[in-house]
Parts: C-alpha cells; structure tokens; sequence
C-alpha cells in the first residue's frame, strides 16, 4: 500500500487535502493526473449505466437536503457508531474497535448496553496501551450537522448527505414522470457524500468525503430476486470488462445474516483485494420497498407506481448497486501497479491502466529541447488535443520521460526527433511491451485512436 | 423566466430539492436532462480549458478543508452580509436589500455602523410593508459551519467551502511540481460550493449549494495585465464558440473602483441577459499573488515560484476566471428558449440548443408500439448507443412526440416506420428546420456524427 500511495502522491494523483496547513483527516485531493483518472472512472460508469441502458436515467441531486429525509431513512437515528471516553486522556474511541482488537470478540447487532456490559467486565486499554476509565458507551451519529439560514437553532438544523441513495428515493417520481419511464427502471447518480468517521484511514479507502456512484432499479416486488442476481453479474463484468480489473482479485459475497441490514432482503458485496485484504467496493443490496415506504410515510405523500397493464398501485422493490468512487481509484491502482525488471536491472514502475481509462492517452515528447523539435511536436500536439487527453514533456532524457509516464500509466508515447524533420514520422513507444514503431504524422490520430480504444 | 422554468420542471431538468418535504431554499436537483446537459457544460469547459490547452492541469480538491485556509483567505473575517433584525416580527433581513429597494440608496462599502444610522435615521419596513422595530446591523457570515470528529466544540469547528478557488491555492504548489509546468500555466477545477445565503433565489440564480468552475491561472507579475486582457477575450469566445449562446446577449463588464474586491487590481464581469436583466455568469479577476502571500504567511510554507531563467524566487500573479455552473445550464436554457408558431398557428416550443450540448444527441422512434418497428427500433438503438445519448420513446402519437423531444433540445429524431422494414432507412427530423430526410440504417451512425459535430 505504501507503494501504491507513495507513486499517488509523487506523481500528482492525490496529495492530503489541507496539506499546507497540517493536513485535514479524511479528506485526500486529487491532482492533475488522479483528477483524470477518476473522471474517466466516472465517464464509465455513467456510460455503461445510462447511456448504455435504455431503462437508466440520470440524476444529479442536491448534498443539502431536509432534514426530514434523515428523520425517513433512519439515519438520524441509527446511523451511528458506539463510542466510549477515557476519563483520564479525555479522548473517545470507537467500542467496537477496542473491543475486537483487544477481545477478539465479534460485537456486531450488540447494544450500547452489551457494550458497557463488556467494558465493565473486561480489562480494555487505550490503543496505546494504556489503563483508562471508561465511561458508559454512547451512539454518536456520522452525520455532519450544519444550518441553513440566518438563524443557528435546532429548526435550522440540516445534514451532509451521508450517502447520494435518499437524493434518488426523494426525487424517484418526478424522474420517472418525467422520463415516461416504466418498470423495470433505474436512476443512477455520482455524488458527493459526507461520513464524520472517527477513524478514517487507509490511504483513500475510508474518508470522511468522498464520492459516491449509485444506482436505485425499480422493478416489480416478485421480479426483485432476478434483478438482484442480474446487477451482481453485470456489476462484477463491469469492473473486469470496463476496468480491467483482475478478475481473481474480486470477489463476490452475500452478506450473512448477522451483517445485513434491517433493510435488505439480501446483500452482495463486490470485494477487491486491496494490499490490506479483500474489502467492499461496492454493496448491491435489495432493499425491497423499505425507502420508498418510509418516505410516503414520512412526507405524506403518494409514490406509489401506477401499473398500466394491471390497473394497480404499488410500492416497487429496489435494488441498489452502490460503489465508492474513490475506492475504485484506489483498487485501479493498486491493481495496475507493476515493478519489474528493466533492460539494466533495475527496477520499472508502471501503471499498467487499461488504455480506455488512462489520465493520459498519449504524451507527446520532442528527443531534446531544439527549436525544430519542439515546434513540429507542438505541431502534433495541437493537431491531436481535440481529440486525445495528451501529456506534453520536453524536460530530462528520453529515457526519464519514459519512465515518468510509466509511472503516470500512458500508454502510448510519441517522440519527436531529427528523422521526423525529414520523415514526417513519430516513434511510438507501447507503455507495457516497450516496443517502439515508426508512425506517419498524418497517420497519428487514426493509429492512436485504433490502439486506445 | 417562468417559462423556462415551468418547461424545465416540465420536462425533467430541474425539480426543487426535496419537493416532497415542502423543498429546501436555496437548492435544486438536476433530472435526467437537466444532469446530462450541465455534464455537458462541464465537459465541454474542461475541454477548452484543460484538454485543449497546453499549459492548464486539472485539479479536484475536498469540500472540506482545513479551518485556516479561511482564516488566510479572509473569508472568516469577512465574507458576511450585513443582517438586520425585526422585534416585532422576529425575522431576519438583509439590510442593504431594505435600504435599497425602499429608499434607492447604494450602499456597497459602507459599514454596519453606517447602516445602522441609516435604519435609525429613516422609516424603513419589513418587506411585507408592516412597521417593525429594528435591532443595529451585524454581519452574518456566509459559510456553512459544522464539525469534524467525535466533538463538537470550537476547536473541531470546519466549513463548507464558499468557493472552490481556495483549493488551487492551497495546491498550487503540489501541482506545479508533479506536472511540471513553468510560469505562465493554470488550474482548472470543478466542484460544488456552498454559501448560506439569507435570500437566494432567481430559479437556480442564487443558490446555497452551486458548482463552480474556477482557473486560477499563475503568471509573472509583469505579465499579469497582458494575461488578464488574454483570459477576457477567450472566455467570451468560449460562451459564443462552444455554447452557442447569442453574442448580443453577452456583455463584458469591467468593475467600478467602488465594487472592485480588495484584493484585485481588475476584475471584469461577463454578464447575460437574464429575464430579469443583465447579470453575472463569471467574474475575470486580477487577484495579484494575494491569496498565495496570504497562504504564505499563515501557513508558513514557502510558495514561491522558482524561476529557472533569472534564478529568482517570487509569488506568481493570479488570474482567475471563475463562473458558475448552474447559472450556465440557465443561460444556456433561457439563450435556447424559442416560441415559434406551428403549421398550425398553434405555437411550438423549442430548446435550440447547440447540437453539441444537448442533453440528447437523439431519439430513437418507433412510429407505433407494433413488435415488428420496436424490434427494429431497439436494434438501431442498440447499435447507437455506444457512441451516442439517445431516447427512446414509444408512446403517444408521433406528433407529440416530436413535440417533446423539441422541448428537450434533441437535435435529431428518427423514426422507424413499416417502409423501414422494407428499405432499412429511417426518416431523420431536424429540430429547427422540422425539415426530414431519409437516412440508411447501416449509414445512420455516421451521419448522426456529421450533424452533431
């Protein structure tokens, strides 16, 4: 992990948010490069999922939203964690977490009670090892809590959304009226959300922000068994087809009963094989009519789906494939980065990213800082930027340029030299073969394209 | 403006957020149409603005940043509006919005002080026209306050970013490094931004939670003015070129001295035309090496630029071109707005949109809902939609179909009928001339590329 967080930050995909000012937690920013990457991930998957489906429509809802939505969903209840205070450090921890680390103890479904319970019977330290004195365990709800208006009270009170899913219960009939669609539809949204994590951690694998690419599918109650098994096999040949992820480092599996929620009627997560172990990136879960029940409840009003060919009304069932943007950055990279020998012996980084969602598709490189060489190869840049995200890199040895756009994941790279004064003619050098052929200028954009796509 | 409005309701672009709570001021969601159109916005302004230009990186930094950045940057200091209250009603107003509209004063610049001597010193009512009893005039800052971590206090204390600018700030340096660039280069950014706005309004005008697009573009100091000049010319082409929005409809407008923020030697507007007037789409700043001497100093990091040909160290000059997403998708929508009389003297409705930037490239139009022409229909669709965002759409009579799809801005509809079963050709329907031609199936997707570009 390391490694793969170390290139991330060299080479300008993410550095810590606030760094200048110490750093702010669980929150990373991405540069140039990673800002690209993730944008391409996200183009994919708005591709595959809306363009590409003709019973998928788009939604882009607000992160503020009425409170009254939290109070519907739950969260403003139960989506919390079990914390506990030190009364001689004075700092708080998550229970759970003490309890496994120090226990060995599964505590999943307890109450805070049971918790107290365990702390009370148990010697527990602080992660540090040292004696503490524990308060009662207490829930202390994820959700970042600001308000709207002139006035700070309670009735201003509004939350972050801790995830894009309720944007899409919320709004669900003014899409589908709008839209003209029928069951079995769905809305697929990219977001940001907001968890107040007591530890986040991990490089970018849990943040306290982070983006979320959600999709709600509507279907009839009685077809909700055959969606949830289609989207676990469409979402699984997604990040393998789209991605080009390693299959074998993915992994499906239905939660137990212990760890599904009281909503779902069955749950799968997409796990990937992350440096520290297999870890969700996705969760496609059947969460039957358990929204879309509590918000009519909750706001009063009809969402029912009229069915034309029954004459009937009815709640449908939703399934919801639901992945972390940032995640899926995290899993790209790991999963394309690659040391191996070089020609010398020494070692070459690549990031072998699948072409289609490289930063960069082609960098552009004139052999030495000449003006003839540099004007032709700005020639050639400008000629293919209308069509190719292009890297532009006239500083330090071929050989170093090389190696930098391995790191940044280029596939293709053009060097300009003298030959190419007279030839008209680029070396196109293959990031993963390092084979390098000899390419007609105005040939250029029809081979790229060729070899990207 | 309630035209565009009711349409774009109407027709899926925009609902108020939250509707089925009652709504929450200040924001709005984007509905199918409404999210591909602003994606296309977004696309086609990193594009122009990153893409296309050599010297430009992307950056994408966190909504949450470190509570100093605000202290640098001023806005904890000072980005508030002044705020006045009524005791008899208790409620809350915006001082200079009832000087100005009840008593035609300006009152920019002038302090809480000044004002209130102004409220004392005439008879100014509440909105509503009743009597009120006026508190003195204080600031209320803007920003949206909540906490990160486990407590709640002052020290936790974070805000919601009221600009996305600040981020380019705070990196700059990181992303100078890792892509390389020397002076002048620029970074262009994306993402949302929030201000508590005590009146927002104007449809999706004024909003509490908007997107921006921000470059702050890093020049010698000496080539700040010849840059700032640069920066106005090519964004005013981009609103013509790339948008299509009408020329006529456009103004750029310098500052006054009085309205010019303090840390800018120049900042000029490029307004529209609004329903309700000429208004603000981006500001074009000269913001001198303010915020980084600002950053500098509060964070003790050294920002300086280092200049390879003169071998000296200085803070760059900013120039900052920064416009409101939001606020474009409603140009956009009021510049495509058109009624226009039908053949028969009824009035038809059009979104004439650039091709390029509508939300739907085309539909795709079984004549009537007969297996044989949807069979057919779905094929070309399926064929089409790798490259292209489509509609499809089945039900009603033709004719409204049209219709709608002309309230969407579809450039292109094309209708399978029972002679396409026999020639595997589709009659192709232009948007603005209405006029029809009749295109080969095997030659559609070609042709569709050719009239879109």
């Amino acid at each position: 992990m390391e490694k793969v967080a170390n290139l991330a930050k060299r080479r300008g995909f993410l550095f810590g948010g606030s760094d200048i000012y110490g750093g702010l937690q669980g929150t990373y920013d991405y540069g140039h490069y990673g800002a690209l990457l993730k944008q391409r991930i996200k183009d994919a998957w708005l591709k595959a999922n809306v363009q590409q489906m003709d019973n998928m429509v788009a939604l882009d809802a607000s992160i503020l939203m009425h409170p009254k939505v939290w109070e519907a969903s739950g969260h403003t209840a139960n989506f919390s964690d079990a914390l506990v205070d030190d009364r001689i450090s004075k700092k708080r921890y998550r229970a759970d977490h003490l309890i496994e680390e120090q226990l060995g103890m599964k505590v999943e479904g307890l109450s805070n009670e049971d918790l107290t319970k365990i702390f009370e019977e148990n010697e527990i330290k602080t992660p540090e090892g040292k004696q503490a004195d524990w308060t009662d365990v207490r829930s202390f709800n994820l959700m970042f809590k600001t308000h709207a208006g002139p006035i700070a009270d309670d009735d201003a009170a509004i939350y972050l959304r801790p995830e894009t899913a309720q944007g899409i219960f919320v709004d669900y009939k003014e899409v589908q009226a709008t839209t003209r669609k029928k069951l079995p539809f769905g809305i697929a949204q990219i977001g940001k959300a907001f968890r107040n994590e007591i530890t986040p951690g991990k490089f970018i694998f849990r943040l306290r922000e982070f983006e979320q690419m959600e999709i709600e599918f509507f279907c009839k109650p009685d077809e909700s068994k055959q969606w949830h098994e289609w989207w676990q096999k469409e979402r699984m040949r997604w990040y393998v087809d789209v991605l080009g992820i390693d299959k074998k480092k993915l992994k499906l599996r239905p939660h137990t009963k212990d760890e599904l929620s009281h909503y779902s009627a069955g749950t799968s997560d997409i796990d990937y094989e992350f440096p520290f172990g297999f870890s969700e990136l996705e969760g496609i879960a059947n969460r039957t009519d358990f929204d879309l029940k509590q918000h009519q409840e909750v706001s009063g009003k009809d969402l029912q789906y009229f069915d034309d060919a029954s004459g009937k009304s009815f709640l449908p069932h939703v399934i919801e494939p639901s992945c972390g943007a940032d995640r899926i950055v995290f899993a790209v990279l790991c999963d394309a980065y690659t040391e191996e020998p070089d020609e010398k012996g020494d070692v070459r980084t690549v990031l072998k990213l699948k072409p289609s969602i490289a930063p960069i598709s082609a960098a552009i490189l004139p052999l030495m800082k000449k003006p003839e060489l540099t004007k032709l190869a700005g020639k050639v840049r400008d000629d293919l930027a209308t069509d190719f995200m292009l890297d532009y890199d006239v500083t330090g040895s071929i050989g170093k340029r090389y190696r930098r756009q391995d790191e940044i994941g280029t596939p293709l790279c053009c060097t300009v030299d003298f030959d190419s004064l007279e030839d008209q003619a680029v070396t196109v050098r293959e990031r993963d073969s390092q084979k390098q052929e000899r390419v007609k200028i105005v040939e250029l954009k029809d081979y790229l394209a060729d070899k990207l796509s």
